[in-house]
C-alpha cells in the first residue's frame, strides 16, 4: 500500500543551484587520493612539516591559562598585532584596525563577494583561476569578465584596461599575484603597478589572494645537466628577476583587499586567515562575517597568537622555504630531464604548483586516465581551473609540496614516459 | 599640496549593504559588557562549566596520535557517528549520510539560506526572532512573512496555515521549537505536528534551530513562597506539561532541516555544529559550505570525537542541566518575588533565556539606561529581536546561564526596584 502514497515533492531550491557544480577539483582529488597513487594532484602542504608539537604546546598553554579560550569573544587583539608584523615582512604597512580575522582565506573571499557583488553582477577573473573563487561567486549568477594570463609575467593587464576603457566596472578583480594557483606565475612589478593604477582610476577594487606570499624560494638555479637546455625557447618564465615583488596592497590601501592565511605557513586545520581591508569597510565586513559563522574560534585565535608569541614562526618558515624550495627544484629538474622538448612549464618563485602546457594535440584528461591506470601517477588537468567557455585541454597542474624529492623525480619520470609514448 | 589631490572615491558595494545594520544585539552587548555590570544581557554559556580539562586532553591526544589532525581532510566519519547518537538522545532517528558538519549552527543556517532562498524571495519568521536569522537573510533583501508567537505554546501555526492557504510559499520557515531564543517558550506537541503537516502539504521546508535541545530542565517547581501567587492570571506558560516534546525532525525527514551545535553543550570556541538534512540535499549543501570556508577544522572534528569517545558527555550534560536548571529556578523565583504583578514572563523548559513583558506603558530601552546607570544591571530590550515593523517596546530578554544563583537573586531584586519605581 505504501507504494501508492504520493511521492514527496522536491523542496524548491534557489535558482542558482540549478547550475551548481561540485568543484571539479574536489571530485578529482577524491578519485586520485586512493592508496598507492603517487599524487601531484592535491594542493596540500606536507603534514610532516606542520609545527605540530609547538602548536600543541600553545593550545595546552592557552587552555590552562586563559579562561576566555573556549568562550564567545571579540577578535583577539594580540593576534592582529602579530598579523600586522607578518604583513610588514611582506612589505605591507597596515594597522590593527585594517586587519579582519576570518575562518580561513576562503571565508575572506566569500565575505568580500557578499560585500561587493550584486546578484547578476560582474566580476573579473583570469581565464584560469582558483576554483574556490568560482565557487564563491556562483550563487550570484554573475557575468565573468575573463582576462588571459601570461605564463611569464602574469595577468595581462592590458586586457583589464581595455575592459575599463570600454566601460566595464566589475564589482571586483580577483587575482593571486604571487605563486598563482594553478599557474605558478608571479605578476611582474610593472604589471602590479599598472593594475593598481587601473583599480584606483576606475574605482574597481582588487581582491589580492596571497596564501603563498611567505613561501617564496627565489629563482631556481639550473644544474649542469639542465644548463644545456637553458636556451630552449620553450621554457617560459626562466629569466624572471630574483627580486621579490611587493604585494598589491603595499602599493595601495584604498582599493586592495588583501587575503592572508595561516593554512600554508602553519596548518590548514587552523581554519584561520585574515583580510587587510580599506579601513572604512572593516565594520561592514564584520556584519557580513557575523552572519556567516558569528566569529572565528577564540581558542584558535589565542593558540596561534601564543605560538607566534613563542617566536617559532621565523625558523619554521625557513624550514618550509628550504624544503618546498628543494621540491620545486627537484620537480623542475625532473621536468627538464624527462619531459618532451615540446612541453612548456612555469618556474614558480614560490607556492606549491607548476603549470605544464603539453603540445596542443594532447588531452590532459585522457592522459590522467592513462597515468592513473598505468603508472599510478595523478595530477589535475588544467580544465578544472578554467572559467566556463575557456578551454585548456592540454595543460596540467602539478603540486610539489606534498612529495619527497625522490618521489618527485620518480613520478615525473613515469609521467614523462606516458607523455612521450602518447606523443 | 596633498590636500589638493582628489579624494579617493568610495568603492561601490552591493545593493543590500545600504540597508545593512550591525546586529543591535551585538552593539548592546558591547555596551553592557563593561566591568562592574551585572549582566543578564548576553547569550553566553558559563565558562566555569566548560569541559576544559577533558577537551584539552582530547586535543593533546589527537595531536600526538593522528597525523591527519592538522591537514585538510574529509568530514570525520566517527564524529558523524557520535552525532547520530546525540540525535537519538533527542528522539531523532537519522543516518551518517544525513549529517552534515558545519562551522557552528550559524553557518548551518547561512548555508541553508543560500541553498533555499533567491534574492528578493520570501521567508517566514516569527515576529520576535533570533537576530542571527535576520542577519543571514539580509543580503537577499527578502520579504519576511511574520508569524506571531504565543508565550505559552509557541509559534501560532494557524497563521502559518493562513499564509499557505492564501498562496504564500516562502523559501523556508525558521523556528527554534525548544527553549526559543529570545522567548524561552517551547512549541506545543500539537503545534509541532500541525507545523510539519503544513510544511509537507505545501512543500515548504522548515529550518529547525535546536541549540538548546539537550539543555532541558523540566518544569519549574514552585516553592512555598511562590505558591501563594500561583493562581495569578498574569503568569503565562506555568502549566506546561513536563513531558519533553520531540524535535520537528523526529516527525519528518523530508521537509525539516535540523541545526545542532556543540557551542552550548561543550563550548562556543569549538565553532562546530551540524545539519541533519533531507538526504538528497546533502551533496548540494556540501557545495555551498565549501564555498564558504572549504571545510570545518579537521582538528576540532577529531578532538570533539575524541572527547565523545571518552564518554564524558553524559555526565557533563547532567552537570549543565542541574546548574542551568537551578539558575532558571532562581531567576523565576526572584521574578515571582520581586517583579510587579502586572509583569508576565515565560517559564522556559530549557535553554538560557526568560522573556518578560512589562506593562504596556513601560519602555524597555529607557529602562535599560536607568538600570545600567543606577543599578549596574543589564539586559536586552526585546526590540533587538523584532523583525522590521514589529514593535515590542515593553519586553526584556533575561539570560540566566552566566550568573550564579546569588547574583541572579540580587540582580532581579535591583532590577525590580527600578521597575516598581517607574511604574
Amino acid at each position: 500500500m505504501l507504494a501508492q502514497l504520493p511521492r514527496t515533492q522536491e523542496i524548491p531550491l534557489a535558482e542558482w543551484t540549478h547550475s551548481m557544480q561540485r568543484s571539479v577539483l574536489r571530485q578529482m582529488i577524491a578519485v586520485v587520493s586512493r592508496p598507492g597513487i603517487l599524487s601531484f594532484a592535491g594542493g596540500l602542504p606536507d603534514p610532516a612539516l606542520f609545527p605540530t608539537a609547538d602548536y600543541a604546546a600553545a593550545l595546552a598553554h592557552v587552555l590552562a591559562t586563559d579562561p576566555k579560550a573556549l568562550q564567545y569573544g571579540m577578535p583577539f587583539a594580540p593576534l592582529k598585532q602579530h598579523i600586522v608584523q607578518l604583513m610588514a615582512q611582506r612589505g605591507v604597512v597596515c594597522t590593527e584596525e585594517q586587519v579582519f580575522l576570518t575562518t580561513g582565506a576562503q571565508q575572506g573571499l566569500d565575505v568580500l563577494a557578499r560585500l561587493l557583488l550584486d546578484p547578476g553582477g560582474e566580476v573579473m577573473f583570469e581565464e584560469v583561476v582558483y576554483t574556490g573563487a568560482q565557487q564563491v561567486v556562483a550563487p550570484f549568477l554573475p557575468r565573468i569578465l575573463p582576462v588571459s594570463t601570461d605564463l611569464a609575467e602574469g595577468m595581462n593587464v592590458d586586457e583589464v584596461e581595455d575592459y575599463m576603457v570600454g566601460g566595464a566596472r566589475p564589482s571586483f578583480i580577483y587575482t593571486i599575484p604571487d605563486a598563482h594557483n594553478p599557474l605558478g606565475v608571479s605578476l611582474s612589478q610593472e604589471r602590479r603597478e599598472r593594475l593598481v593604477e587601473l583599480a584606483v582610476a576606475y574605482n574597481v577594487p582588487i581582491i589580492e589572494d596571497d596564501p603563498y606570499g611567505l613561501l617564496q624560494y627565489g629563482d631556481w638555479r639550473l644544474g649542469d645537466w639542465e644548463t644545456e637546455r637553458f636556451q630552449s625557447p620553450s621554457l617560459p618564465n626562466r629569466r624572471l628577476a630574483i627580486s621579490q615583488s611587493l604585494p598589491l596592497r603595499a602599493l595601495n590601501d584604498s582599493h586592495v583587499f588583501y587575503l592572508g592565511s595561516f593554512s600554508k605557513i602553519m596548518a590548514p586545520a587552523l581554519r584561520l586567515g585574515w583580510i587587510v581591508a580599506p579601513e572604512g569597510l572593516v565594520s561592514k565586513i564584520a556584519v557580513v562575517k557575523e552572519a556567516e559563522d558569528l566569529e572565528s574560534s577564540a581558542l584558535t585565535q589565542r593558540a596561534v597568537a601564543a605560538y607566534l608569541d613563542g617566536g617559532h614562526l621565523p625558523a619554521h618558515l625557513a624550514i618550509l622555504r628550504r624544503e618546498y624550495g628543494r621540491r620545486r627544484d627537484a620537480m623542475l629538474a625532473a621536468l627538464y630531464r624527462y619531459f618532451p622538448a615540446e612541453a612548456r612549464w612555469t618556474e614558480p618563485q614560490g607556492g606549491m604548483f607548476i603549470w605544464v602546457e603539453l603540445p596542443a594535440e594532447m588531452d590532459a584528461a585522457a592522459l590522467l586516465d592513462t597515468a592513473v591506470t598505468q603508472e599510478k601517477i595523478a595530477f589535475i588537468p588544467g580544465h578544472a581551473f578554467s572559467i566556463p567557455g575557456h578551454h585548456v585541454h592540454n595543460c596540467l597542474r602539478l603540486n610539489f609540496s606534498n612529495c619527497t624529492e625522490a618521489m618527485i623525480e620518480d613520478g615525473i619520470k613515469r609521467l614523462a614516459r606516458i607523455i612521450n609514448y602518447e606523443l
